[in-house]
């Protein structure tokens, strides 16, 4: 499923995996975010990169977060939004380079609903992968939906 | 401590507590990282925030976070930085609304040295306390600190 369109709460269901496709970050986005909230030498230039451990430029941890939930999970799921409850288990595996080929896949790891106030508890699974499927990184946010 | 003074790995200490003083988000500064990541009506306008089950406009959950992350804490220990390793324990426990006064505290939980390596794997705890001591949200980041 990649489509953009509202997804109702009725469709949620536990170990559900929505496949959000494949999309990379340029040299452009990668200074611009990392000039706003992260201004280290190996976000903010080329140079700065080849000079770290990374050998070239990288993106912050969280961007890529950032960019999928923003651009993919809130068209779908933010209309059943109540209120974000946390986020866990968020390991940055490996670095995530310019133009490297990310693949974003979000599984719904649990439910917990509540009947009486017509809300359900969500935990989903965020997960980055490279082209052979190994994982940039992986987080879980766990957030409050409204059933209606 | 809250000078913006780099701070040698040398200081770096289990338990040590830094002290970032108070602050707070106003209506600008909220819409403005809404709009750019976290479109959500009662992030993005007062008008959504009174419709909402806050009652009135509260910050995007990671927001205060990033703010603090870039201002307070990387001017101290970015120097030092390697790389990220992971975040656990982000906990929302409740709202920011706009001009909430902020008391923002970190501490060192753990380190790990590789003295071989010259290296230190650092838990740090950031929490974000109201007037009352009260918290806001907290969070655990772990971060991979050259020695050097």
């Amino acid at each position: 499923m990649s489509s953009k369109k509202k997804i109702p709460f009725s469709e949620f269901h536990k170990n559900k995996v929505f496949d959000f496709g494949k999309c990379s970050l340029n040299e452009k986005q990668i200074i611009a975010y990392a000039k706003q909230w992260d201004p280290l030498p190996f976000h903010l230039s080329k140079e700065g990169g080849q000079k770290s451990v990374f050998g070239g430029l990288i993106a912050s941890g969280p961007q890529i977060f950032h960019e999928i939930h923003k651009n993919h999970w809130l068209p779908l799921f933010g209309h059943t939004v109540i209120c974000g409850i946390g986020v866990n288990n968020w390991i940055f595996i490996k670095p995530i380079y310019v133009d490297n080929l990310i693949h974003s896949r979000i599984t719904i790891l649990d439910i917990k609903l509540s009947k009486a106030k017509k809300t359900g508890k969500i935990s989903w699974l965020y997960e980055f992968l490279d082209k052979n499927g190994e994982p940039f990184q992986s987080l879980e946010m766990t957030i409050l939906h409204s059933m209606a």
